[in-house]
C-alpha cells in the first residue's frame, strides 16, 4: 500500500477504494518494479490503456450533452484540447498525485516525478483503476470536480474560439440573443482600426478593437468572458464565504 | 422513419429503439438533410463523435479482461486493429447497414453509399444512438456478437503476431504449456531453412518451415490457429446444424 494516497483521496474526494491494490498498480512505475523483482508488483501501463479510454468517453459524453448545438469539427476541437497531456498533467498535480509515484531511483533521480508525460499517465491509470473499482459514474463524479469547472474557467476557450466559447457559456441555461456591432471605424483608409461591441440581451457586455471587424469581435467576446467570469468568480466566493460561516 | 430498419434490428439482433429519432439521426448524411431543409433533420456526425469514445472504451475493455497478461504495447496495437475504418466499414456491410443510409443525390451516384469512410461512420453513428438509447450493456451485447468473435476467428492476429495469437487463443480458459522445436535444419550452410514444430501440453499441433527459427516460429503458429479454428468451426456449424433440427 502506498502510504498517505488512501488518506488524500479521502480527504481531498471522498474516494474510498474497495480494492487498494488496483491503486497500488496505477501509481507504480515499471522502473520500480523493476528494483523490486520479488514483490510480484505490477506497473501502471496497462491500467493507463483502459483510463485513456474512460476519460476520452467521459469527456465526450460531457461536453456532447452540455453543449446540444456544437458541430462535430467543434466537439473534436473541444475534446482534443482537454484530454492532451498538458491537460492531464496540471490535473495531476492538483490532485497531488505526483507524490504517491513509485519510481525506481535512476528515474527519481533524472525528474521523472515531474514530467509531463508521466503525470499525464498517472492521472489517466488512476482514472482506469477508479473505474474498475466503482465503475463509470465514480469516474464522472470524480471529473466533475477536477476537469468539468476548467470549461467554465475558460481553460479550453482557445480550442473552439472566444465567440462560441462566449455563446455557450451565455447559453448554458438557454437561449438568449446575441449581437456584434461595429461601435467605430478609425485611422487613415490603408491602417484601419475596428472596434466592435458584443450585446446579450441587449445589453453591451464587451467591447474590442482590431485591424478587422473578425478580430475585433474575438477581443470583443474575450472581453465580456472575462468579465463575466469575474463577476460568477466573485459570486462563487461570496457563496464560498456564506456556506463557511 | 427510415423504411425498414427498425425491423432489421428486431431480426437480426433483437434491438428496439425506445426513440427511433436518435437512429434516423445515426442514418442520415449531411447532404441529405441539405436537399430536405425544411424538415428539421439532424445529420449523424455529432452522434458519431459519440458512437467513436463508447466503441473505443467498449472495445478497451473487452480486451484488458480478456488478455490479463497481454502488456499495454499489444493491446493499442490489437486495440487500433480493431476500431480501424477498414474493420467498421465490414462490421456496418455485415449489418446490412448500407441499406438505410439517407444520403443525397449527388452523394448518391457518386458512390457514397459504398464507400468504407462513411460506411465506418455509420457504424459508429448507430453505436452512438445505441449508447444514447439504451446504455453501454446494450452496446456491449451488440458488438459481443459483431466484433468479438472476429478475435477468435483471426480478424486481428497480424496486429499481435501469430505466436501471441495462438498463446491467446489456447489460454483462453486458463494456462496451457506451449513449446516450440526445432524439428530440423536441412540446406547448405549459407542458405538453411529451419522446420520448427509447435507443441500444447506435449501434443504436436502445428509445424513450419523459414530462413529462421523465428520465421518457422510464426508459420507454425499460424498452421497450428488456422487447423485449431478449422476444427472449431466445424463444432460450431454441427451445433448449429443439431439446433436447427
Amino acid at each position: 500500500m502506498i502510504p498517505g494516497l488512501q488518506a488524500e483521496l479521502a480527504s481531498q474526494f471522498d474516494i474510498h477504494f474497495n480494492r487498494p491494490e488496483l491503486l497500488d498498480e496505477a501509481f507504480t512505475q515499471a522502473s520500480y518494479v523493476n528494483e523490486h523483482p520479488h514483490q510480484g508488483l505490477k506497473f501502471y501501463e496497462r491500467i493507463e490503456f483502459l483510463g485513456d479510454a474512460v476519460l476520452q468517453l467521459t469527456v465526450s459524453e460531457y461536453i456532447y450533452r452540455r453543449y446540444p448545438e456544437m458541430p462535430q469539427g467543434k466537439l473534436t476541437r473541444l475534446r482534443a484540447a482537454m484530454v492532451q497531456e498538458a491537460s492531464f498533467a496540471k490535473f495531476a498535480l492538483e490532485c497531488h498525485f505526483d507524490r504517491y509515484i513509485r519510481l525506481g531511483k535512476g528515474e527519481e533521480k533524472e525528474g521523472a516525478r515531474h514530467r509531463a508525460s508521466l503525470l499525464c499517465d498517472i492521472f489517466e491509470s488512476f482514472v482506469g483503476a477508479l473505474y474498475l473499482d466503482q465503475g463509470k459514474d465514480a469516474v464522472v463524479a470524480f471529473i466533475s470536480r477536477v476537469i468539468f469547472p476548467k470549461l467554465d474557467a475558460g481553460w479550453f476557450d482557445h480550442a473552439i474560439d472566444y465567440k462560441t466559447a462566449l455563446q455557450e457559456w451565455l447559453q448554458r441555461d438557454g437561449d438568449v440573443h446575441i449581437e456584434y456591432d461595429l461601435a467605430a471605424e478609425t485611422g487613415p483608409e490603408n491602417d484601419r482600426d475596428f472596434t466592435m461591441t458584443v450585446a446579450a440581451a441587449g445589453k453591451i457586455i464587451g467591447q474590442g478593437i482590431g485591424k478587422s471587424k473578425k478580430i475585433a469581435e474575438q477581443s470583443a467576446a474575450l472581453q465580456a468572458l472575462t468579465s463575466l467570469r469575474g463577476q460568477q468568480e466573485t459570486l462563487v466566493d461570496h457563496g464560498r464565504d456564506q456556506a463557511d460561516n
